[in-house]
């Protein structure tokens, strides 16, 4: 049977500032995306969630979001693609320069909030997001929407990409998510979020806002930490895929697909 | 006869904003030391930074200083010396991560500003300087001040050190730098800037501000790159220098101490 | 015959960093549109700014972009309307407490860069603005493309308008401004600028950048001060104004029309 | 009796990251001093504090700090006065534009954090804080710590002061806090800050932290917001003070000395 990872965003406090329960989440998840400065994330934080995640073996990546401090890079800033490649590149490169205090290796790349859909979306954006990742290291995996441009630039680039589904949130009819602020667009419910979780692994479908059911190909599921209740969410949607007999392992040990 | 290399900042405008003349400069130095985006310096300009000094053949470093914009990292900020290697970290990995897009390397470490003085003087910064250099790659060259902690650090962690001379810079009679702000702290005039610099290449020896001789070994001689004439006074300097048949070179190609 | 202003934007430097010559322009103007540390500027530099307007009997205004100081205030960024009026109220207040070290009062408002274009054309960014001016001062004159919704809306709740025409820009020929990076988008002839000035203040019309004449009403006319030369095009627009016997005042000496 | 005010910090998140329960303090303090985008706060948070605060009978004031989100204003920074000065203005500022969409009045000013200590202790950075807050309206009342620098900067200048003690922060002999970080600085037992505040309000004293007594004027009490538990510590402290019927009222409503 396939292998799959639950993955969540960590590190997104700043300073004094906290976000989310890193070390609750940490024993329910498989990869990290460690935020790396820009939208949230400070370089201690990043350093005390690298090391964490080492300790649980949990595998780390690079969660690159927009210079947005205040918008916890959520909102949609328009850019020359030729700057955002060189954020991109920054971020991941600060993040390796944090972990290498420990023994950790950074072995993914997922971007984050607004430039997340947008680089889904647009091409350009896309193309920014890829060159970047395959520039720091062309070895890193990509977390990407399935069926997104972000998927499509990378396969062409020869990354390997593990395509991404949400546990905890409404699909849209379309794929997308519902939007952060309509009724129902986070599943803070653990079962629900299970219920989701377990169709998105064995059937690869979701059922989207409408009532229509969608077809969602996943190697790797997300589940948010920043919201209440986002551990028993994490914990309840890991002990629903175990107990349906999923083989769940960090990302660099999946069968990912590449573009070599 | 021993070698040397011209050092200067490099990259130190951000997003709009213009600071000094990089690509004027890049043609009188062997090293650049790269602004790496908390007291100045953005990651497009970093990019820009480290693809000029490639293509002249200038090695480039790492120039981390306070996250302080406003400042430019020229005030004093106290804060715990864990916090601090992990931001030093953090900016080293970063100018890797935006130096992947080119063959270039980072092959040394010089601290910026506030952040050079209080480390040069403090042994908690010094040493957390030390950890974070070492940390990200043990062979980075850390450029220090002769007899500073941050050279007294770097040795004992086996880190290779290259003591570093202003050639624009009025020493104070105990081997400090004049506080910027007092009259004649900075040598303007190029002839007198290469007079220093002669004088600090040949003999290790420096005029002080109340006209006393100083001793100072230098294996590596810093112009400024943010004064107005500032590309005048390096090309005086090395002109100087080559006609008193000194060898230049980048700091990876000097004959270094180290610690080990 | 109805008077105008020449209006210009100060004090855009940060920090160390310098962005235009603020004094240079200083001699040229009615009315400065001073920065307010969102987009650039300083507490500082403001205060500068403020200073020497004051003292050559120049009007000043509050001038607030996104905050956004690595993009200078000119990428788009989509935020929630209401977020945006505090912010721009934010910045507004921001100057007045700087300004109170001095007799001088901040008299307009004036957005910056892509929040202007933004709010000039999207109802919802333009009712923020205008409850931030009419919030903070409702005696305070709002400089508004004509034409645009930011006009609409403030004489809609009874602010007094100042509409702005470009001296140095290319327009397009649907009465915007040709983007900047578009070749011939800052006219820099000092002459091209000053003939462009007339034919606005005399005729209320432009040569597009399809050959075509538009129509533009303004009662000032803005000179962009962050380009090279750019003393010698505000020296040289003022001066044909005034030998083509246009009455210059600061905005608070025209007669605006306004929403009472 | 003598009135007595109890002030909490207020308004200390940034965009999406929370810091305190404002709304459970508000109904336990008669001041609130709200943070100001530089150390924390960020414009519509800033809002939504003046807002909660009127609705609720409390006087607001600015509680400027350092331009440092990282540190939470809680890192010492040297800084030329003449910068700090509009720094402070600034901030004030932009809480008076804020708040101007309320009919609350900004009716005081509290430094914060590592600026409260330094101007507290250092004549050049009071002066600087004094010069601001009256500059920009003489009549704000500066809430300061007893006997500091700032107090006598305060009176020199005219300015309505109102001496601060701490409920909830335990005092070193030498009547300064003992540094956060030490054990048992902060009095989380909302018993142990109910019996300091009443000896404070009733005696003028507090017992130290080596078990002597000492001696502290004050006219506000200060609880802090920002622990877990506070709002439990702040309620049980106002309750003891009502109890022992002395008079609780808002800043503007003390009697308080100035230097007229």
């Amino acid at each position: 049977m396939r292998r799959l990872a639950i993955n969540a965003d960590l590190g997104e406090g700043y300073g004094a500032f906290e976000m989310g329960d890193d070390l609750g989440l940490l024993d329910h998840v498989d990869s990290a995306n460690i935020a790396c400065g820009s939208h949230a994330g400070d370089p201690s934080r990043m350093r005390r969630a690298v090391e964490a995640a080492a300790a649980r073996g949990v595998s780390i990546g690079a969660h690159p979001g927009f210079d947005d401090l205040w918008g916890f890079g959520r909102r949609a800033i328009r850019m020359d693609p030729r700057d955002l490649e060189n954020l991109i590149a920054f971020q991941i490169g600060a993040l390796c320069g944090v972990a290498a205090f420990s023994a950790a290796a950074v072995t993914h790349v997922k971007l984050h909030g607004a430039l997340y859909s947008m680089a889904a979306a647009e091409p350009a954006y896309a193309a920014a997001a890829v060159r970047a990742v395959a520039a720091v290291d062309s070895a890193l995996i990509h977390v990407v929407p399935p069926g997104s441009e972000l998927e499509r630039g990378s396969i062409e680039a020869g990354l390997a990409v593990a395509r991404e589904a949400f546990a905890d949130r409404l699909y849209a009819p379309d794929g997308s998510l519902s939007p952060r602020g309509t009724p129902g667009a986070v599943l803070s419910d653990p079962a629900q979020a299970a219920a989701q979780a377990l169709a998105l692994a064995l059937d690869g479908r979701a059922r989207a806002s409408d009532g229509s059911e969608i077809s969602v190909s996943a190697d790797t599921l997300c589940v948010h930490g920043d919201a209440p209740g986002a551990v028993a969410v994490a914990q309840t949607v890991r002990r629903a895929l175990v107990e349906a007999e999923l083989s769940l392992a960090p990302l660099p040990d999946l069968d990912l697909k590449d573009g070599a």
